[in-house]
């Protein structure tokens, strides 16, 4: 992803192995501070992730697997690395694949360092190859709503969601983003602006509750959002809040596109009845940037996804092209 | 509306007026300090609205027809007074309204005070008749989402949204109410949460973006809203995410009312696409709290409400009782 540092354009990860050492751009302190933070060893990992100074699943599996790799070089004990890199974060399946990917490697002869990579590769390329597949879904001049992080830094390069507004972008294509702030952790407004501003991409941060009324009003050409996990019938979960904007863009005929590799393909889950959805702490709404705005007494219920079910998805961005639904149930 | 004070609880309005001052319980204060402000001349007053110290747009009304009382009493300009206090919120209809017709009462030969406080006593009276009228609708054990604050504190009285709540309460019914925290301006984390904490009604606050996800899951039974216009045809305009829950209450089939005096119905006004929609400073949505959440290079959209069609409208709860759509059609 593109970063402007000073008065030049670098182009950056999100996560990288460099010397031994876990690079990481701190999430904690965007848009205000750019800082990347050095993880030396595998309990310094385990905080970064557990404080969210590296977020969104891939790039929490991508950190975890470059954990392994350099907990091998570090000649550590890597059972007992797994299991406590495994405790941060207990519901992000990434962080397990990850994990186990490279030790798998290990054991099977290769090095840690080139498993860690390989792996990182084939994520940045599966969210490459969204980008090029969903650019064709944008239009000149087309609006574009979008929910939550789904950028670069999410999956270490280009995003899901945010891979096809890239490509347009790059593409000459003129275009502008509406990008919800997304509470209760305002992933939106913190991360998917800082980004699209790096890229020098137009948009404008909405509060959540001001996307129908953008929907309503015709503003919006296409909404596309990422997933946390797609069921075998096409229902997924996602960040709360991207269902009602489903149901909205449903009832104004726009197109709603969900962006993710198939491996977020879930077929062992039949429908989205069956994922459980996590219920956060309630100081994600009571208190925002450190500052309380509900006090302590009274009580606050925060699911921290929603499920939104098949028949309100256009179409499934995946690195081998563009899903329709119906495709999907065949 | 019931406030505790101490170990005690005392009933208060939230704007009265007491040998010539004003008094108003300061909203800009609450959940966290109840606190009590005396405004002893207009320019006080004027200060007051346009801050915020009181909100809601009858409540504005009231205390601006204490105002043009007091300037009376004060033997000020009553021309000169109106002309400042209505620059203080131009948006406001009720603000207009309320200084008019205490000036035209004046000039019947009425006193001052007593046509504010018969101007008051009105509002209050509707308020409480919506809610005797809207009790009926909610059964024991139901639960209600409501959005933004429609309660006392912005009605002096009962509330509209919340006079209902509160009737059902009081007749013993079993409720549990779901607070949208309402962004922008968290006026549903803030206001409706500490009313109902005050009550004693039991309730969450959640983020907007969860209301869609309380309502898949069929633990909303009815959801009520205010008003701050309907047109002829039923299209009304409130906070900004009203639109959104309306839709998604629709889809799942939950009944969906509107809570306001029948002085809300504006029939000069023929549907929702006559109504202006205030678009806000964006710093109401950059900074929380005082602190900044989003850089300050960073375009923001913030429209204040937005427009409901009639046909997402299940009925009307007004202070001559509940009007279904098609009713008010006639």
């Amino acid at each position: 992803m593109r970063v402007r540092v000073g008065n030049k354009y670098k182009d950056y990860k999100s996560v990288w192995f460099e010397n031994n050492i876990i690079k990481l751009i701190d999430q904690t302190k965007l848009p205000f501070k750019f800082e990347i933070v050095s993880i030396k060893n595998y309990s310094q990992l385990y905080s970064a992730i557990k404080k969210m100074v590296v977020r969104g699943a891939p790039a929490i599996g991508i950190a975890a697997a470059y954990g392994i790799a350099q907990a091998k070089n570090q000649n550590k004990n890597l059972k007992k690395v797994a299991d406590y890199l495994k405790s941060a974060r207990p519901t992000a399946h990434d962080l397990f694949y990850g994990i186990e990917y490279v030790i798998s490697k290990i054991e099977e002869g290769f090095s840690g360092t080139d498993a860690a990579e390989e792996y990182a590769l084939k994520i940045i390329a599966e969210c490459k190859r969204i980008g090029m597949h969903g650019e064709k879904l944008i239009k000149n001049k087309y609006r574009i709503l979008t929910h939550c992080n789904a950028g670069a830094l999410a999956t270490v390069d280009y995003g899901t969601a945010l891979s096809p507004i890239r490509f347009a972008h790059y593409n000459g294509k003129k275009i502008f983003v509406y990008v919800d702030e997304t509470r209760p952790q305002l992933q939106g407004a913190r991360l998917t602006s800082w980004e699209l501003y790096q890229e020098g991409i137009e948009h404008a941060v909405i509060a959540d509750n001001a996307a129908g009324y953008f929907m309503q009003n015709k503003q919006i050409d296409i909404v596309i959002v990422g997933a946390d996990r797609i069921a075998k019938n096409g229902d997924f979960a996602n960040k709360i809040g991207t269902f009602e904007k489903a149901v909205i863009a449903y009832q104004y005929k726009i197109p709603f596109y969900v962006a993710a590799p198939t491996s977020t393909f879930d077929t062992k889950i039949k429908s989205g009845a069956e994922i459980v959805i996590e219920e956060r702490n309630g100081t994600e709404i009571s208190m925002i940037s450190g500052k309380r705005i509900i006090p302590q007494n009274i009580k606050v219920c925060n699911p921290a996804f929603d499920i939104t079910p098949a028949k309100y998805v256009t179409g499934y961005i995946t690195e081998k092209g563009v899903i329709g639904w119906k495709e999907l149930m065949r």
